[in-house]
């Protein structure tokens, strides 16, 4: 059974636990605006378009529950995380509808079905690239849990497994919160496609020494000229990707495209708690007295990026912003 | 007090069991071979310098149990670890004065002596450096644990200091074995110099945003031209280093200088156990069908280093060969 990250059905939204994965299936109801808002904040969902999905359901609770009026719901939703796009594409979705008396579930559903299908595109748009890149790199997790359904760095390689193709993924285990080797894993594993889990330290060593055919990572926010933020660890990757000539995909549905910004120089780097590294399942690692920095995610330079795949197909960095012209004229 | 990784008296090797940091100190009370060799391959003692003085020491308790000859023991630790040249220049100091009947108990203390002394010049050597860096990242564990006495990496932040220098160090915690947050960070809080532990992947983050003014890391194995095996990670720190012009040293006693080998392809590089990355604190992270793998170093090559800091000064990588001879000749 495909993995799904959430889902709706009379007025409760459940979602997979993301924090007790891989060791428990613990699926959360939530029926209150402020559930959802901590189930955002606290990582139970996370991935900038599963977390774009369930603020879109979090609107539809607030209204439900007859205390809220729009811009407040919208205003508690988007105080949870600063980084992610999808996150406000989601909210505004809802809220712009709820405001002018539209059905808010059909909304929000239709916003959830978006999202899904611009996945299954990215699929279909990224799969080509593996067929003679079978040993892939990723970071993070990309996956179902991070999309609702398909992924986005992890369609490419569902679709490319759909047809035929043999492939071979190299996870980042992604510290500190191990998004690789509890949520990347836990789904190739579950669908039987060969990976080997590594220390994020050691992605370079397999990058250069030939054993990566290409790295595809999701992303948390894109900017018009392709600078984009996403997971800690990203930009590292992109740099030693470019230095060993290993082609870097970003692969993204529309609702994770800024367009509001030139660069990635203004997008907001969320910083996390300090005990996300000097603890380790609760137990401290570091001495009693040191400090920690967490920023939960870098800006990656669009130089460092081959091409983004995208619902309309591989656009290279030089033609993003041409392309999201298009798809906004498109939508209006 | 300065910390000390290993002394010996009385025919007694103790250590600092290293796994046992932060959280306890506990001390290795070692007196056979087999007890060395065990130490050294489970990482109670680890670190470039430390090992190859542990060896050596390790050949003097050889001799002491009577039931070895001098090849057979320098065998068995030489099989404990590959990666680490010092490891097999300890072993090689204490075999030759042993077959040529010389006081082996002397020769090591005369190594360890070395050693120390040679990572205190380092110190006077590197702390010029920092005079215009006061924000240094470091990877894994370059410190006095790593190397007796002073470290290599830490010996210039160390001298810089009681020269009154201000600094700052942020600290890798260098997963699968999180020596930097361990150990690091150990030895920086009991000397009260401020640092803070971030992820690996944070590392690249901080380098392009302008807050690190040097990177200082110690080494495994150097080879002729300098290009050089050290923790798991360095490559991607020294590529990630250059792209933003943030110059990366590279700091070692002569016992890591391995003059047979021209360039670092041939370096071998340890693989250890997948458990390392898949299990955190003995609890699994991963999937049960999740494979790993976990390369323990990896080999930067000398296009990346700025400099080399060693016994005698500060020299770059074209220069390098030439000092290499010099010190050769002097040595015989």
């Amino acid at each position: 059974m495909p993995v799904r990250a959430l889902w709706f059905h009379h007025g409760v939204l459940s979602l997979l636990d993301q924090r007790a994965l891989p060791g428990r299936t613990v699926v959360l109801r939530l029926t209150r605006l402020a559930e959802v808002a901590e189930a955002i904040r606290t990582l139970a969902v996370r991935g900038a378009p599963s977390i774009g999905v369930a603020a879109a359901y979090g609107m539809v609770l607030a209204k439900n529950e007859g205390t809220y009026a729009p811009d407040r719901a919208a205003r508690i939703l988007r105080a949870t995380r600063p980084t992610a796009y999808d996150l406000f594409v989601g909210i505004e979705t809802v809220r712009s509808a709820w405001k002018s008396g539209q059905d808010v579930l059909a909304t929000a559903n239709a916003y959830r079905e978006k999202i899904v299908e611009e996945c299954y595109r990215i699929g279909l748009a990224g799969a080509p690239l593996l067929a003679h890149a079978s040993r892939v790199l990723t970071h993070c997790n990309a996956g179902a849990l991070a999309t609702v359904e398909w992924g986005t760095a992890l369609a490419p390689i569902r679709v490319a497994r759909e047809r035929g193709a043999r492939l071979f993924v190299w996870v980042d285990e992604t510290r500190p919160l191990l998004q690789g080797s509890r949520l990347t894993a836990w789904e190739l594993a579950k669908e039987h496609i060969p990976h080997a889990v590594i220390a994020d330290n050691a992605a370079g060593h397999f990058l250069a020494t030939g054993l990566v055919d290409a790295v595809v990572v999701g992303a948390d926010r894109i900017a018009r000229n392709g600078d984009f933020a996403n997971k800690i660890g990203t930009y590292e990757k992109a740099v030693v990707a470019r230095e060993n000539g290993v082609p870097f995909y970003v692969a993204a549905p529309w609702s994770t495209f800024d367009a509001t910004r030139a660069t990635g120089r203004s997008i907001p780097v969320e910083e996390r708690g300090e005990d996300e590294v000097l603890e380790l399942g609760g137990r401290r690692v570091a001495p009693r007295s040191s400090r920690a920095r967490n920023p939960a995610f870098d800006i990656t330079p669009a130089k460092f990026v081959t091409a983004f795949i995208t619902p309309r197909g591989v656009v290279r960095p030089a033609d993003l912003s041409k392309m999201l012209s298009r798809v906004q004229k498109d939508a209006t």
